[in-house]
Formats: C-alpha cells, sequence, structure tokens
C-alpha cells in the first residue's frame, strides 16, 4: 500500500536514500519526526543544510574545518617531520584517540579504486607530494585500508614519494591485541610472523 | 576526540537524536551528506520541514493525509458497517496489505500507558465513541498489540463501546502461519487452543 501522504513518501524517500536504512526504518525514522514539534523538525534539517553549504576543507591536510586550516594544522606543538596518510576524517578520529601520533596528517579523500572511478587525480595526491617536496616532513605514514584498493594506492603514493629524501612506512599489520591465534586468518598471522618485532621493543610501552 | 567542525557535530547530534541510531553511524551518515550535492542535501533537509509543517490528520479516522479527509475515508466503495481500531498508522498500512479489510479505520494515536504518561485523554478515543454514536458501524474490530498497554485500552474501549450496539471483536491471535508449535511460546500456543476455529472455516479461505 502507498502511504498516505505524498509529503510523509518525500520524507521516507529521503532517509532510504541513506547508507544502510531501508525503506521500513526510514518509515519509523520520519513517523518519529512526525511527534516532534515544528521547531526541532526544522533545526534538523537545516542542521544538514548548513553543514553542506558552511563546512571547508583544511587547504593543508584536506580535513574538514570551519577556517581556512584545520585545529591540527594549527597546532605548533605537533611533530612537522611526521606524515599520516589516511583515507577519509573517520582515520584521522581513530588515530588521534590512540594517542601515539603526534604529527601531522593528509587526507586523500579515498584510494585508487578503478571499479568505482576513482584514479588518482581525483585524490589529494599531487598536494601530498607538494608537502613532501618541501623538505621538512622525514618520513611518511601510509594508514591506508589493507584492501586491494589501498595496497594499490600505497604502491602509487610510494612510486609518487620515491624521489625524496623521506622514509615510507606502513601502519603494522598483525594479530589484533585480545585476538587469539586460533581465530586469526591466515594471512594475518602469516604477516605478523613474517614482520615479528623484536620483544624489547614491546617493552618500552 | 573531538569532531573537527561544529557544523558536523550539530548534525551528527541531530541523526543521533533518531531512535536507533548511534554516533557512529551518525558520523557515517553525515558524511555521506557530505559528499553529495548542495542541491541533494538542501532536498534532503527540506523533506522533513516540509512534511512536518503540512502533513495534516485526516478528520474522521486520524490517518496521516493532505486533505481534509484521507484516501480511505472518502472511498465509497468500502463498507461503512466495518472500522478498525489501531495504534498508528504503520498498522493501516499492514492490515491494508492483507486486502483482508474493506472497511474503515480509527487511528488511535498510541495505547494506554500510564508508565509513559499517556492517558485515555491522549488518544483519539472521544472521537472514536462518537463515529460509533451515529449507528452506522456494525462492527468495531480492535486491531492493538498484544501488550499490557494495549490489553488495557482494548478493555476501556470495550467499556465505553458497551452502551452501543455494536460487535466489538478482537483479531485472532494464535500460532502464526509458517511457524512450527514446538517454538511457538506457551501463552499463544495456550491461547490458540483456547480460541479454536471450526476446520471448515479455514477451508473457505
Amino acid at each position: 500500500m502507498d502511504l498516505p501522504s505524498s509529503l510523509l513518501d518525500q520524507a521516507v524517500e529521503q532517509f532510504a536514500s541513506l547508507p544502510g536504512i531501508g525503506r521500513k526504518t526510514a518509515l519509523r525514522l520520519a513517523l518519529h519526526l512526525l511527534k516532534q514539534s515544528p521547531e526541532e523538525v526544522s533545526a534538523f534539517g537545516n542542521a544538514f543544510i548548513r553543514m553542506r553549504n558552511e563546512v571547508q576543507f583544511c587547504s593543508r591536510c584536506h580535513n574538514l574545518c570551519e577556517t581556512e586550516l584545520c585545529s591540527i594544522c594549527r597546532n605548533p606543538k605537533r611533530e612537522v617531520a611526521l606524515l599520516c596518510v589516511v583515507e577519509d576524517m573517520r582515520d584521522i578520529i581513530a588515530v588521534e584517540n590512540t594517542q601515539q601520533f603526534k604529527g601531522f596528517y593528509h587526507v586523500l579523500g579515498g584510494v585508487i579504486s578503478p571499479m568505482d572511478g576513482v584514479g588518482p587525480n581525483d585524490l589529494q595526491i599531487e598536494s601530498l607530494v607538494n608537502r613532501v617536496a618541501e623538505g621538512e616532513i622525514k618520513e611518511v605514514i601510509l594508514a591506508l585500508s589493507t584492501t586491494m584498493e589501498g595496497d594499490t594506492t600505497n604502491f602509487y603514493l610510494y612510486k609518487k614519494l620515491a624521489p625524496f629524501e623521506v622514509n615510507i612506512t606502513t601502519i603494522a599489520r598483525g594479530v589484533a591485541i585480545g585476538d587469539e591465534l586460533e581465530y586469526t586468518d591466515e594471512v594475518t598471522l602469516g604477516r605478523s610472523i613474517l614482520h615479528r618485532t623484536p620483544y624489547e621493543a614491546t617493552l618500552s610501552r
């Protein structure tokens, strides 16, 4: 049966256009909004419109921000020599939460994926090369997904950055802390044996 | 870590205010919107604002609509003698999908629930009594949830409608079609034995 109101139908369609939200959930969300006051719904809808229109991207690292430079790029206490390359903003949050990294970031905006029509020119690779070319960065840490696309992008960046005097590293891959060997997949376990670390190094943490 | 933009943060907050959506999902949804064009996001936000401001309720059955009467109440082919009482609009869709009911509906807007501060006066009970008092309705089918609140509401409506010459029925409760007895809960199975139906009645379908 069709919905009794085309306005409701449009709201449901909009919710259902979001990733991971089906029509049943969309209807539940739309009916939830109908029970809110008009002011609350107005604030709800306008929050997205304002965000889309006013959010900017940091001119240096391409993180989201509301000013020319993001709060991390403006922080003089961070280490200029270290640069962490990530896919998107959520990865910055994840790395920041570890409190293990005090350098700067560079957001690519995705990974090279010919299947999805994403080529090197769609990503912030040129600006990364320019940053490295300035000479202040001593180490570039590639922190991309361990997918085929991530690996391809890693290799492409490695080739692009090879002419410069800079160490290129990737974050360690291995058995997650708390995981049991029995349930770890073979590729991960194999890699963690291949790239084993001196025991003393684990003590210093 | 805080989000790098208060605008993004507000959008995430708004998504997270929806039932069943946590902050991680909210962030994913907000970042999805950031990748859409400003026009698309504008259509997204405005769909909810328009819906909230312009949707009306049918003056007879309290279903959602955009005119004085909803499409079901305006349909002259439906049976005036049958009235199905439901909690909310979604139940109308569910009943309509069965194609087994050709009467009219009455949307209560919820069930009596003192715990949630919902009393009889918060529901469309008076207008239901008025509709029944008109005398055209011969049977009122109570199709509320089988919760304690639903049962309480059923009993309250039964008392309110008892003075009128009208049959009051509830939808059948029993083992769902396709279910195995082994996995049916005792209360449902017990009820389905108590309210067993003549075998011939099941053949006529």
